[in-house]
């Protein structure tokens, strides 16, 4: 079997840089470990960039966001006991993030793609990749015990940070940096009316909280909590005992409890591999890099590095020129880095790190307390928040 | 004797706050450790903010100043290999920092002081403050084998870090906090015209470097240095060859060398003690804070605390108001603790640190590539560098 280009991963970023690709028709395979209904069932973040929105608009994946989204002008920062609100939309031109859950947004580009009847291939394993280092690649796997082989031009690495991709190339071809932060989230996810219409981030001395959402019915909250720590030891009572306490009165008196039907802790870190370009590989999102997901870039970085390589790869098939698929990981890697460091910077300032002491705690409160009446260092907070330009 | 403050220190924070309020015919005897020439001896920064330059006017102290300083518009941040102007005066409307040796204000004031005929103590040894925490404090020194006391309304600390003012608070109504950073300054003063026109920051994989002048003649250059370093180990023509290697090329050909004729190691460090105010006793400047060299904040944050004490003063003794002199501390530290958060700032995002490794390397050249690239970033370290409001 032959196609033009092979996606391995049917996340976000796979998806819908084959959606960008069919439309200019290059034609795709997307090469999917899991099920369909275990690729739907992964619970993700959901603040979308104007830039996420308009390039899932040129995938013609954006109806039902613009139908059920949530538009959101602004943030707020809550300390000291009080919440201090960030006009994202009049810092930055009027510009907004939209809340779309991650899983609504795989569900939507899954839905184009099987209604114009382009390839998935779900529960393949053993995924190899073969060549890409010359002018033949192609990717072999397994399904149902028989083993296939797709010859292709190039090969779109969409599968995540444990994906096969990263671990196909050469150690000595990468270089990796990393950073693991002290503490996890612990997110709980509810069918109750959201705290507050915007996203509040909290730093308070009990440690960091988060208030979001998913939609106007269902909230995701979050609570910072120790590395070791376990979902069992946190009944639904405990973990809204604890968000309240660490939010400012007016909002935690608006927190609606409810039974929980989704709780989990996750690590924070960040993680960055370089390049992003091995011969006819490429890497795009996770696969490559991680950030932690105080400043809600994940996503938004894959959605990033799809708008690149996408541009790149419509050059090569349009035009021919190689200028594009080669200056992919450069290009990438500078905005890439831009956000890992915003989002490091977002979870710096509102965590606690017992290991910085009690100078640290008031160098944070210094930051936050100049950040909320700096009209400078407002809007670069907004800016980065809402997405710098590509 | 009696006398209305007592000021202990007779570096620029207790001159200036001599002369302002000799202005409003408050009367001051400062008391001093060391000799006249030693004061005058010490080498220090001089960079001054407009805020610190307008003091200076209102105690008439900034006739050479006028003359002899040099306006600066500008800072540049070179980073790899290039060299990057930050437009201090466009970015803040029209604000300029002034370029004046802090040993040439100490001068200026002195000058004031004895035209005036206004009592300073020198080689005042065993200076003891008593019963500040009452209704009548008095201070005790000895000279010449002699023992003195001076009874008085006030005492304004201004004594620096190792100076009896803090030293005579009881621990326990002390807060401190520190900060010590894995580095020194390896700092020359020569007799040569300064590399560029304007400061130069430059973070390079090397270590920190900085281009700043005294005046368009005398050059002062430090380089980030190991903290068991010593000046011995720098012979001049070894540092002008490391200095030359961490600039830009273009920064690099124009360093003039010269005989250095003054070359010392200091190491960086953040030290915050609260609160400011204990009764009738207010600790200024270096008695209470201290901040690494990197946003030339010393001296200024210095006379900033003396305008806050000189104004609680002024409504005391023209008002009988304890209003002003009771929110001294409060007032004082907010914007202190601005201060202290930029100078760590300025100092973590142009240093190396060895133990962020390679990750905290990349987050600072994402940190700088965003910075000189984003009007609003640009802006928070212009307003900060220029002096936030009062």
């Amino acid at each position: 079997m032959r196609t033009q280009v092979v996606v391995v991963g049917s996340g976000p970023s796979g998806l819908l840089l084959g959606q960008l690709l069919a439309g200019i028709g290059v034609e795709t395979v997307i090469l999917e470990r899991s099920s369909r209904d275990h690729v739907l069932g992964r619970v993700r973040a959901g603040v979308l960039e104007q830039g996420t929105v308009e390039l899932l608009e040129e995938a013609g994946a954006a109806a039902r966001l613009h139908a059920e989204g949530l538009s959101h002008a602004g943030i707020s920062l809550a300390f000291g006991g009080r919440l201090h609100r960030i006009d994202l939309a009049a810092l930055t031109g009027g510009r907004h993030v939209t809340v779309y859950g991650q899983t609504e947004v795989t569900h939507d580009l899954m839905d184009r793609r099987e209604a114009a009847g382009l390839a998935t291939v779900y529960e393949a394993s053993n995924v190899a990749l073969h060549d890409f280092d010359g002018g033949a690649p192609f990717v072999t796997y397994e399904r149902d015990g028989v083993t296939h082989r797709i010859d292709c031009d190039f090969i779109a690495g969409c599968d995540g940070y444990h994906g096969i991709s990263r671990k196909s190339v050469p150690e000595r071809a990468l270089k990796t940096f990393e950073r693991q932060y002290p503490f996890g989230w612990l997110g709980v996810l509810a069918e109750v009316p959201p705290a507050d219409r915007e996203l509040v981030y909290a730093n308070h001395e009990r440690g960091f909280a988060l208030c979001s959402m998913r939609s106007t019915h269902r909230s995701r909250y979050y609570v910072q909590c120790p590395l070791d720590d376990h979902v069992d030891a946190w009944p639904d009572d405990r973990f809204w005992d604890e968000l309240r306490r660490r939010l400012p009165a007016q909002t935690a008196a608006a927190v609606v409890t409810g039974p929980s039907f989704e709780k989990s802790i996750a690590p924070l870190r960040s993680f960055v591999a370089e390049p992003l370009r091995f011969g006819r590989l490429f890497l795009v999102g996770d696969a490559a890099h991680i950030v932690p997901p105080t400043g809600a870039k994940g996503l938004n970085l894959a959605a990033s590095d799809v708008r690149y390589l996408f541009a790149g790869l419509r050059e090569f098939y349009a035009e021919k020129s190689r200028i594009g698929i080669e200056a992919y990981s450069v290009k990438a890697l500078a905005r890439v880095w831009k956000a890992v460091r915003f989002s490091w910077w977002m979870t710096t300032i509102l965590h606690r790190f017992p290991e910085t002491g009690e100078f640290g705690q008031r160098i944070q409160e210094a930051e936050l307390d100049y950040l909320v009446h700096s009209e400078a260092a407002s809007t670069a907070l907004a800016e980065n928040y809402v997405g710098l330009p590509y």
